[in-house]
């Protein structure tokens, strides 16, 4: 996680042009570094006898109702009235007695609106500073040199770890605990897998106390068995950096270069982007990382919020102590704080503009993220094309998108999101998962395996688990108030409506009341957003946008374990609650080690009328991921998306408008065909 | 479909020098003009009694097990043996008594094989000539002129006409007929969208008598009620030319321009490609256009042969003479001979290559087919990604891709077909639906609508309809001998293995006989291609390849309706048949006005053995496609994909020698960012 070019700031008094910049931020700006300076010194002054740890400082968004006059203001172009008040929201430890505390704080006042201190039961998330400290406390213990030193190794190998969420098996543990998981190092290089050489020995450690709680001794075969750790066989570590690999590198790969001569066809001012007909805000925050706001097309409201509201990657491994293996990834760590810095040239091509988010450290310093998301076009093949074959008319139009990505790092593993937007009114919610497995020791030399895992290498094996996301979608189709219906195509009935049999038509389920409902392959079950106000002068429907969902098994975990009860949300596909302020993650605010979850199940189980309403549809999709070989020592991405559409939403295809695929424009080149090559066919011709 | 650039050569002796080219041709070499001349010029004499009309002449593919040992001898470099015959297959009707012949012709001997008059009943496809031939009998014919009158047109009006397949009613019809739909052309532009002002007559024709068989009047509104043709009351056409439109073009798009100064890494010899480590041969015939051969990676076999073999669209406008309106795209006209003319710069983006095909005309004369399948390369984002995140130390590598491409206008419609294959030894098998939809009258301007259809323009309705795709694969993972089986990921059971119930693991369903298999969402069923023979050192499980469907809603049709019994294959989503030379196609050799398909479901049936044999697995998949009025005038693609996917087929990832993403290779540019711009934060970093 510490990939981030951090600058830390020098503690400083905040300027009087600090507070004017401020007061100009737009109501879904991110967290500016003089915020967070400012919250730490009202918290400072709040609680001026004891020393404070941080561990979270972020923007609180503003109330809806509050910021949806100014944002209608904006969109028609008129005068706006007063920005609510900017709020910020702080998660922190008092140090001299332990007691855990979440603040807001009132930044135009730099008063304290509230501060509660958190139930003993709720941990917060990890962050960074944490996790250097446990990495540190458990190499230098000396039950864990202990442990290493019995294993022999050979010059040059070392050990490192990973500190885990320690996940939930009693429903009164108060602890806060993390599960060490212990690697060895076969290489002092830069990239060195050391997934691929796991350890049977794993200390678990008390977050709080520092102290080592108890070692956790894993399982060398398919049972449960384990034993007392050994001197290590040496087996080849299965490596990916290039300078490690047995064979060459290809050297037939030619360069591919985007050019775009006269820049982007995109403009931003500060996190404000228009680019071709939508406009909309790029916000960022440490728990969710990218978020989009306030996205409309052609001055036309769309979707007030969109993000990846959380996910869970619940483990198959039926074995002590891997059944507490279940991150999850938002609430317990956060995509914002494991994003990437991004680098021109290798994670995007083309034309790039970088954003960068903040964050705190333990003492309340602003450390910035630098380059976490990026933006650029790219092509992406035919949007449309027809060919009158009577006149030989080709119209070809090609599908010019926008990127808006984020690379979260969470440990071993990485995920590409990516909000794509194209000039057709769609927008694509994307993700890639790379990285690296999550591997677990298995002496598997000998013909070894088990049912709920791939060895990936000599003595590694890789469980299956699952990625479970939810997209949280607040819609604004043409105003604030929705309603969410599905749409079944079935067959006409057996009766004189449909004498020879070929009729289907479509059958509309309204969602009236918040709760779920599952996807259908099936019935072609189409999820659609509209307004019920406005309707379409053509179709004489309802306008709408359509959600393409992406249908998935649902969580495997028998409904009664942990790992469902801390992740209801991953039980069904669809959700639809009514939209309340502060109802923004999936799980629950707290999913460190909870007993359950609190989030959207609860919010849908109200019952609240949501038929014309202010609603949110929440979409869980995800992976069932049974590693393959290939997937290892590093995962070739494997893409999941839906897709958000205009379904009645115009009146024709919007993207008529967009100009022709041209040569002139393109400037593609043709693959020369040298005389000696060129196939029988063009010889025949040439000869007859 | 004239669009091609055809250049008709003169009828001319065979010259030695063309004989000794296709001596030289490969066995997989798409048919030659020269092959074309030739099969013409043996029918000829062996019919010299009747003049013959020709419908197609087409290679007709070798016997498996003959040119099996020639394709290994290529691969493993050894000497290679007797190529097997090149052989043709031509379809011609005699002019002088109306039969319809198949024969196949021996191109090394020059002799017939078997000449066989076909069944009365069987209709050949549509073709160029006929199609050509029936809107000029339609245009011309004296009823077709009165309706015509009957519009009263205003000035500078005309009519046109889509000549569609007939489809089924009557099991007993063995006439050729035509059902013309009609369309009032409003402007005289090469671009004009006939498709927005559907005539409310539409007359059949037979094809053989050229007699007007019957005037059918279309319904006006939403019951089967149809009138006399009336005056035509004005409404405006919807067009997507862009001088048609009433609103300007979008203006702030900027240029985005892929240069590959050191050209493709890509080679082409003929139609054999190497591209990475990927070789295959690129096929093309009349009926499915581009196949892809013999595809190997890094020397192992993969596939045998990938192809489209076949698609339906069936319509679900229950009201005549809608109920028959069902199109067999591959079987009734062919993607070989509706493959556009693909021009530089327009369909595809970088560094090109092109690949022609021929097809005879009525007369035998050869007909060129140029830049049918184009190939480039495409940068698809990452492949993957891993940062290091105690070192910082990312590696970072992109998705490189190769993309061979078709596209094919069938009238209205455009599908564009490409097979996609990675470094990560993955191939793609995507297609997008993009053209115009099918329409039909619909008097809906005082909010009339139909359960079955959607309103695009004015008196102008879309009826719901189905797209379903077979994708035929013929695998040789690492041999020829294969077994299929379905993997589903279900829960460990509540016992003692599970205690506390997280565990999950995978049942295996082998494929034992020839038959079918349904796709499932909620037991993440995967399908699995593998050679029982050879076992993966490391997982210890056999090789394989993977099949990533898409699952879909199968036909909706009722099974007792033509509809469906013309296309049993789209009934259910996966089949298996043991594999058979002539067995290529899933709805049956003759698809047009079939009673029923004689296609896969037969060959299922037979409940071969097709445990460790020479398998074929067919993979149904599809849109049901209820338009949205934003699909019109032109539709915005629509995508769907699936993936053949390694799994366990190699010990690692095939792409770790992919060299990294640098700057120095893909030099990107960086946004700029004016100091009047820069976002609030930074100019607090500087006041700081």
């Amino acid at each position: 996680m510490d990939q981030h070019a951090q600058e830390k700031m020098r503690r400083k008094p905040i300027l009087p042009q600090t507070l004017s910049i401020m007061a100009s931020l737009h109501p879904f700006d991110p967290i500016t570094p003089g915020e967070i300076q400012l919250a730490v010194s009202v918290l400072e002054s709040a609680f001026s006898g004891s020393k404070l740890r941080y561990k979270r400082i972020d923007l609180q968004e503003p109330a809806k109702h509050e910021v949806v006059p100014f944002l209608e203001a904006e969109r028609r172009g008129e005068v706006r009235p007063l920005k609510p008040a900017r709020l910020l929201m702080a998660l922190f430890h008092r140090l001299d007695n332990g007691s855990f505390f979440k603040a807001l704080i009132n930044a135009d006042t730099k008063t304290i609106v509230s501060a509660k201190e958190l139930p003993k039961d709720v941990q917060g998330p990890l962050d960074v500073d944490e996790m250097m400290e446990i990495e540190e406390l458990c190499l230098s213990h000396p039950a864990v040199k202990a442990e290493i030193e019995k294993l022999k190794l050979p010059a040059g190998h070392t050990v490192c770890l990973d500190p885990w969420i320690y996940g939930t098996e009693d429903a009164k543990e108060t602890r806060r605990l993390f599960q060490c998981y212990m690697y060895i190092v076969a290489t002092d290089h830069p990239q060195n897998n050391q997934y691929s050489l796991p350890c049977k020995f794993s200390p678990v450690f008390d977050g709080i106390t520092r102290q080592l709680v108890r070692m956790d001794y894993l399982p060398g075969g398919a049972n449960t068995q384990s034993t007392e750790t050994q001197p290590w066989k040496p087996v080849p570590t299965v490596q990916y950096a290039h300078d490690l690999l047995d064979e060459p590198l290809r050297t037939d790969l030619k360069p591919y270069i985007v050019q775009q001569p006269e820049g982007a066809s995109f403009n931003v001012i500060g996190n404000a982007v228009s680019w071709q007909k939508w406009r909309f805000r790029v916000g960022f925050n440490n728990r969710e990382g990218l978020v989009l706001h306030n996205v409309t097309y052609d001055g036309r409201n769309t979707f007030y919020r969109l993000s990846f509201s959380e996910m869970t990657v619940p483990y198959a491994d039926p074995r002590a102590p891997y059944h507490r293996k279940q991150a999850f990834d938002v609430g317990d760590v956060g995509f914002g704080i494991t994003a990437n810095q991004l680098s021109l040239g290798c994670d995007c091509l083309g034309h790039i503009k970088y954003f960068d988010g903040y964050r705190t450290d333990a003492q309340g310093e602003p450390i910035q993220l630098k380059n976490v998301i990026c933006m650029h076009e790219q092509d992406n093949g035919l949007q449309h094309k027809h060919t009158n074959y009577r006149t030989g008319a080709a119209t070809v139009v090609r599908n010019r998108q926008l990127v808006v990505q984020m690379i979260c790092t969470v440990a071993n593993y990485e995920y590409i999101f990516a909000f794509i937007l194209d000039q057709a009114a769609n927008i694509e919610l994307e993700v890639r998962a790379t990285g690296i497995l999550s591997t677990v020791p298995f002496d598997n030399q000998n013909g070894e395996t088990v049912p709920w895992g791939t060895n990936v290498g000599p003595d590694v094996m890789a469980p299956f688990h699952q990625h479970m996301f939810s997209l949280r979608i607040d819609p604004a189709i043409d105003g604030y108030k929705n309603t969410v219906y599905y749409e079944d195509s079935v067959p006409m009935p057996e009766d004189d409506s449909n004498p020879w049999l070929v009729g289907y038509t479509t059958e509309k389920n309204i969602i009236k009341s918040s709760g779920s409902a599952t996807t259908s392959v099936d019935r072609h079950r189409v999820f659609k957003i509209r307004n019920d106000s406005i309707v379409n002068p053509i179709t004489h429907h309802p306008i709408a946008y359509k959600l393409q969902t992406m249908p998935s098994q649902m969580l495997l975990a028998h409904p009664n374990s942990f790992g469902s009860k801390r992740a209801r949300f991953a039980t069904r596909p669809i959700w639809v609650t009514k939209y309340q302020d502060d109802e923004l993650f999936a799980a629950g605010e707290f999913t460190n080690q909870s007993k359950k979850s609190e989030g959207v199940e609860v919010w849908a189980s109200r019952n609240d009328t949501v038929e014309n309403e202010d609603v949110v549809l929440w979409h869980t999709f995800g992976l069932t991921h049974n590693p393959r070989i290939e997937d290892f020592p590093v995962m070739p991405m494997e893409r999941v998306s839906v897709m958000l559409k205009p379904d009645g939403f115009f009146t024709k295809n919007p993207a008529l408008d967009v100009p022709a695929s041209s040569q002139s424009f393109n400037q593609s080149t043709l693959h020369p065909e040298p005389a000696c090559c060129a196939g029988p066919q063009e010889k025949v011709q040439v000869k007859l």
